[in-house]
């Protein structure tokens, strides 16, 4: 696949996102709720989770409707965690996305209901009435998320990092901690998308191999990236791992060994999808290198 | 029915529910999030929205696995409202179930982490591996469960509440902001144990009217209790609502009236079970005048 071909097909992917995420999210909530979560939610991010949906889903010949919705669920699963995330009594951050933190134009009791209401909503999105999506492949892809958004994954990665402010992990916890705080929502993308259409055993198992090798590697540059750009690229607080003392892959691995880390994630990615048996998984492959080589 | 044997239902049921909670939510969640989940809704409360999930299921003769299931979910949303409801900047109390709240026990960062991860442990809870709960069922009771915990449900009547601190409601307006702060979650139980079982139109029609009458009465009696109980008896802060100059029925309609219009409610609800065409509903019934007659 050529490299435009990708990347038109990424903008094409990012407006449909965006116009389900206009459609789904509510303009008419009461009481500015809907407007926190429409501020919280569109015209924003890369859209990784869901362009992972939508790619798995595609390389399985999936239900288009079912990805769609399970795109939207995953980004409003991730918009809420950072609306929350932002929250003085976590991060206290005031710019996400180059704008102002929603609790900064919101205040903090809108700005937690508004999250609230959205982990509800990506739900909600998950379960339409009528048969566009089969209630089996509904009641799969809520179990899903539900399993990479709880205490298991990002909730119980989040409350690990909490308790890690100032405190020496080992790699292996560090690892455990990101596996369960970015790592389980995107390799569930992957696995939402995959269930979408009829996989192998062999498949499946591929794509969750290759799930957790680009989760860990978008953790990674993460921590690279916050070390070596500034906010206005980021569109958020640069440098704040260091200045919270969190640790990270760079503070442990030293910034080259972290970026060959990176490189050796996306081999492992790749490795897994050319094990897939799957024809037409060219854009997960180019998703990979896109985590690898993002600058912001 | 007689008493004895409906109070003896309601012991041997919240014992059960108990049980299940104890069961699923975890003991192992990392950093203490799994603590501070268990202490948010173990051993607390009269459990009557899992009552209400399975007297409606057994009135319809439900599947009893998918109930118990949907009575725990709908305790999780329940619970994780009030840990966030209860935070400093929401509500800022400190006195739940007779307990310190837990943002006082565990910090407001664990607590805002402990709903956020027993909401989407709700919708873990409904979609078990296997076979004992039909997946057509599991996608039913998430969109139920989704719907009424959202910002058209639950989450909404709370950005109203927010927003009607020291404003004058009409009726009308009050009535909204219950139907959907508490009213949504406590109709949304019937309606999930009704879905564990085969229905009519009739039935199902009936059972909604009934959770509706019910859901409004709950909030009734509330605000009652709020300015003619001791916090002792509470297990919560009483006069709140005055306190912090929150329209109430009782002071939109004086303390009679607002006893009047429990009553009312519950005729209703009687009503709506005698036009369902339900032979095994007394439970329900039974429920009905409990939650008016409470006093705690």
């Amino acid at each position: 696949m050529k490299s435009d071909d990708f990347e038109a097909w990424i903008a094409l992917e990012q407006r449909s996102v965006e116009r389900a995420l206009e459609t789904w999210v509510p303009t008419d909530a009461p009481a500015g709720l809907g407007e926190a979560m429409r501020y919280g939610v569109l015209d924003g991010g890369k859209r990784l989770r869901p362009l992972l949906v939508l790619a798995a889903s595609e390389a399985v010949h999936g239900n288009a409707e079912a990805a769609l919705r399970a795109a939207v669920a995953v980004e409003l699963i991730h918009a809420y965690s950072l609306i929350h995330d932002d929250m003085p009594c976590m991060d206290n951050d005031v710019l996400r996305r180059g704008k102002p933190t929603v609790h900064v134009r919101y205040g903090q009791a809108q700005a937690m209901l508004a999250g609230d209401a959205m982990q509800a909503l990506a739900f909600d999105v998950l379960t339409p009435d009528g048969d566009a999506v089969p209630p089996a492949l509904q009641a799969r892809l809520c179990g899903l998320l539900a399993r990479s958004a709880g205490h298991a994954g990002m909730a119980g990665g989040q409350a690990i990092d909490l308790a890690s402010i100032g405190v020496a992990l080992d790699e292996a916890s560090l690892r455990d901690m990101h596996r369960r705080k970015t790592g389980a929502l995107l390799q569930a993308s992957v696995l939402m998308g995959a269930a979408c259409g009829a996989t192998s055993a062999q498949a499946r198992k591929a794509l969750s191999d290759y799930g957790a090798a680009i989760g860990l590697a978008f953790q990674v540059v993460d921590d690279i990236l916050d070390v070596t750009q500034a906010s206005e690229t980021l569109g958020k607080t640069a440098g704040k791992d260091e200045h919270h003392n969190k640790p990270t892959y760079v503070s442990l691995m030293g910034l080259e060994a972290a970026r060959q880390h990176a490189l050796e994630l996306r081999d492992q990615a790749h490795a897994a999808l050319a094990a897939s048996g799957l024809s037409s998984a060219a854009r997960l492959a180019l998703l990979a290198d896109k985590v690898v080589e993002r600058d912001s």
